[in-house]
């Protein structure tokens, strides 16, 4: 272990009067040179409390759910082969079968809505709202407004009682996806658990499967037993497979069947492309990069196919009775996002974006949780108008993009594309950011791809947060850029959004233990050190908070005489590494 | 070599009636499915046509500044052993002589300014505007004229004919530089040459050398000898070295001879901290990191050691003097930037602003071209500021800033945070970025790591080319997302700022070379594909460009039908790879 995480700790803040306890990351700090102590720092803790892969985490909510009362469990839709997709079916089982408990399904009672958004509209404190107070640091009536007026998200499946409450809306900290899941061209089940802990050990909010191979139903099974954040799917994925891959085949029927196995499952949000309209799809044939969503092109695929109206559009309102009795949320797909700057803001984009606004209103209409997809590659001046144009047309509802790539020209290295559009557009209201990975249009992400798109979403999250000044986010910038500035470099590493990282470049050039409690770096040397020189300033000059700039210069003839009497001094006077 | 840099090659846009040829990097690519070919795309290139490092590169502008008659050649300071370094004066040598060729120095004859803003405000359009405006695709007389009022620089001392004639100014392409330079704990020269010319294969537009350690005049000589682009120095760097790392020591006289040595050897622009004035310093006192500017850090200890004004300050015109003489710009420097966001758009920042507008006022008296620096670290709201001030003030002056960075909680990735701030300061005017690599704050940056910041200010810089509509600019996006869209990988990789990354990301996943043919990507595999499925509607609709809305909804029960009699296929009839 690097010396820098060993000074971070789980712990927890706590609500003693309504017995909740939130898990926070503590990173201690030593103290400053003259013996001042520094306070601990604590922040926001994505990781949960850890978990076994074999046997899953404890069901934290479940008794908040059952003391409600108004919702039952039930024997729930029979598992098939297929779920699992045609390898399954030919081999007679998944590949790993989970083995851990599998909890009995719970829904709403018959005309029960049992979404935190009800909640809310009806003025109750669930123990769900004062938890993310806790987790935000603000005043439980802000949750509850917020969510009542479907500015903002608790996305909490009742059958995934392992979920930490978490919320995604504007007036809340920033959040961040990361996306796992398998495909056809590569698989394995164990390494997507292992991706989903790697993604929210190291700060991702919310985890979207997005399989589309083997073995969909039982990889989603482990990931939601051991996820403690909210999961999201793309139900059509899943559909597909089951209809063999051909996108006409798909019916209502199957699909329908595919959002109540991953509502039964503990799914907390579904991506569903009812903007995806017929009249829609001519309007993208002369793009330069057409449809680029999958979820999109599958119902463009079908809607020519058929010549009918897209089946989510057309049975969005049965999808809304049926999440109000799990408390699934929306994320409504932008199917016809764009796939090239040359594409941003036209008018295939927009009429999808009149649509999901209409589909929010009625999602609302059942007390349904919304959120709505954003594109997708936008240069940089059009991005503002995305997240205004949608804020203004679904009311609010939050808005959840992926980047912006501001630029196409840059494969490999797209997570940097699209952080620096994913910045400008969180800091116009966008609630949550989609992760991109180095390896977007290239390949899969592996853990380290994983790794890399969390922490540059951090960042965009974090310097968005920033530039909306909300209150406290930048008390660990503070903390770091005092430690920085008074060379406790452990400390410098362990408030890092990456402390790894952060100490193994260090290393690269200073290895030595004591070069982590040197007052200089490796930048200048010993001698040449503007930090040093720095202090040395402040030493002569004493804070400037109780003086003029006046009283200053008054004084600094006799500070200049001595300062050149104490040796005149500004570098440490001996090379101490050569 | 990859396959996709097989079909990159150097190539030339020449301007026949004056005998200018400006190099350039051409893309070659392959016929669109179906036959039609698609154009090569010509991209600016910085990497010149290469040089044998130990020979250097020929003096391309050699006749250009003869031919103008107003320079005369002459012996030149005398080199001493100090000039490298203690480390030197003890061995007798530095420790790899530059074999090459040593140019005799020139300067402007008694009274001649010989700048090219000096030719610029009277009228004359010399051939290195000539070759700028070849290269950047404008009219000479926008070349002319920018250079003219200020608002843009052509840094090529006359002692550097080597370099490829380019333009720093915010009507022009955003430019970046990469930072080179040993310091006190690393060093070697043969080292030091390779990353320039890396800097310049992968897009550098100008280096600065910022060597701090041994051997810096010879390092020095090795890097203009074989630099195609403009190198930039801090000079105080160098006189620091001379009087034993003891900033009070300093004096006006030591600074004029490294100034001298450095204009006679070629450098191009040099960073002045002539803003740090006496009664700025008890500005900073109050910060959170105080001064972290090297440069600025050792002036304001000299101020205080002597209780007198900022030599650089005093002797201003003197500079001003000797620069005209050279035509080498200043870049001045702001020693006062904020070291953390809490410190951004301070007292002192600004202070120190007033004092470089005024300085770049008194340069323009004596036809000495100028860029002005700016920071640091500067939340993302507050980034827009400081180049509209800085552009007002400074009337148009260049600005060339260091990112900024938006947050001060991620060292390890603060190429990206520093990205972010980057595109949005030159959005909005900022000239030229100074790239940081993920060593930042860390270490030194090894050849990786400017790689990686090249590559990521490349993507900073053209974001903001496109977010300001620079003509031209979006052609290679164009390019490179129609060869996305039609499964052209090869082209894909050819047309991306780093087509190794790109080919070896997509390798990782499918390795086999029919892959690079294939009409699927990994991320979905071959049954599954959206930009297949796009393909497709567009096959069914052709162009929309000459249909209405209406009208394609009219046809579509009839395309749906002959949909359906042709199989209904949407994606590719049969999984090629497993």
């Amino acid at each position: 272990m690097s010396t820098s995480v060993a000074s971070r700790s789980l712990s927890y803040v706590a609500d003693v009067e309504h017995d909740i306890r939130v898990p926070v990351t503590e990173i201690s700090l030593d103290d400053s040179p003259g013996g001042e102590p520094n306070a601990p720092v604590q922040v926001y803790r994505t990781a949960g409390a850890g978990s076994d892969p074999l046997v899953g985490l404890p069901r934290l909510r479940a008794e908040w759910i059952e003391a409600r009362g108004d919702t039952e469990s039930y024997a729930g839709r029979e598992r098939t082969l297929l779920d699992d997709g045609r390898a399954a079916v030919r081999r007679g089982s998944a590949s790993e079968e989970w083995l851990g408990e599998r909890p009995v399904p719970r829904r709403g009672r018959e005309g029960r809505r049992v979404t935190q958004m009800h909640y809310a509209r009806r003025g109750l404190i669930t123990p769900e709202m004062r938890f993310v107070a806790l987790r935000e640091g603000c005043d439980v009536e802000l949750v509850r407004s917020e969510i009542a007026a479907g500015r903002a998200i608790l996305p909490n499946n009742i059958n995934h009682p392992e979920s930490e409450p978490m919320i995604i809306g504007k007036a809340f900290l920033v959040k961040i996806n990361a996306n796992i899941g398998n495909s056809a061209v590569t698989s394995s089940i164990a390494e997507e658990v292992d991706k989903l802990q790697w993604a929210t050990q190291w700060g991702a909010d919310t985890v979207m499967d997005l399989s589309t191979g083997d073995d969909i139903h039982t990889t989603r099974e482990w990931i939601i037993r051991n996820s403690p954040v909210p999961i999201g799917t793309v139900p059509i994925y899943q559909a597909l497979e089951k209809v063999d891959g051909q996108a006409h085949k798909l019916t209502w029927e199957i699909f329908r069947d595919t959002v109540i196995e991953q509502c039964e499952q503990g799914v907390d949000y579904m991506t569903i492309h009812a903007g995806v309209l017929l009249r829609y799809v001519p309007l993208t044939a002369d793009r330069v990069t057409g449809i680029v969503s999958r979820g999109g092109s599958i119902m463009a695929g079908w809607c020519l196919a058929h010549h009918q109206e897209n089946f989510l559009y057309t049975h969005f309102d049965e999808l809304c009775e049926i999440f109000a009795r799990y408390d699934v949320a929306f994320s409504l797909g932008d199917g016809l996002r764009p796939g090239s700057v040359a594409d941003a803001n036209d008018a295939a984009q927009f009429a999808e974006l009149d649509t999901l606004a209409e589909l929010t209103a009625r999602a609302w209409e059942y007390d349904v949780q919304v959120m709505v997809e954003g594109p997708g590659h936008v240069p940089f001046h059009l991005v503002r108008e995305n997240v205004e144009r949608q804020q203004e047309l679904c009311k609010g509802a939050p808005f959840y993009t992926l980047g912006p790539l501001v630029t196409d020209v840059a494969p490999g290295y797209d997570h940097i594309t699209s952080a620096i559009g994913a910045t400008e557009i969180a800091r116009y209201g966008t609630a949550m950011l989609c992760y991109v990975t180095p390896k977007e249009h290239l390949g899969l992400p592996n853990k380290d791809d994983v790794k890399t798109g969390v922490i540059t979403y951090k960042i965009a999250a974090h310097a968005a947060d920033l530039a909306k000044g909300h209150p406290g986010a930048q008390e660990r910038d503070d903390a770091l850029s005092k430690a920085r500035f008074e060379f406790r470099w452990r400390d410098q590493f362990a408030l890092s959004l990456d402390p790894d990282t952060a100490e193994a470049f260090h290393d690269e050039t200073l290895p030595a233990e004591p070069a982590k409690t040197a007052h200089f770096c490796s930048m200048c040397g010993p001698k040449f050190c503007s930090m040093r020189i720095s202090q040395d300033i402040r030493k002569e000059f004493g804070s400037a908070a109780d003086q003029t700039t006046i009283a200053a210069r008054e004084g600094m003839q006799e500070k200049s005489r001595e300062f050149r009497a104490t040796g005149a001094q500004v570098y440490l006077p001996t090379p101490a590494v050569r």
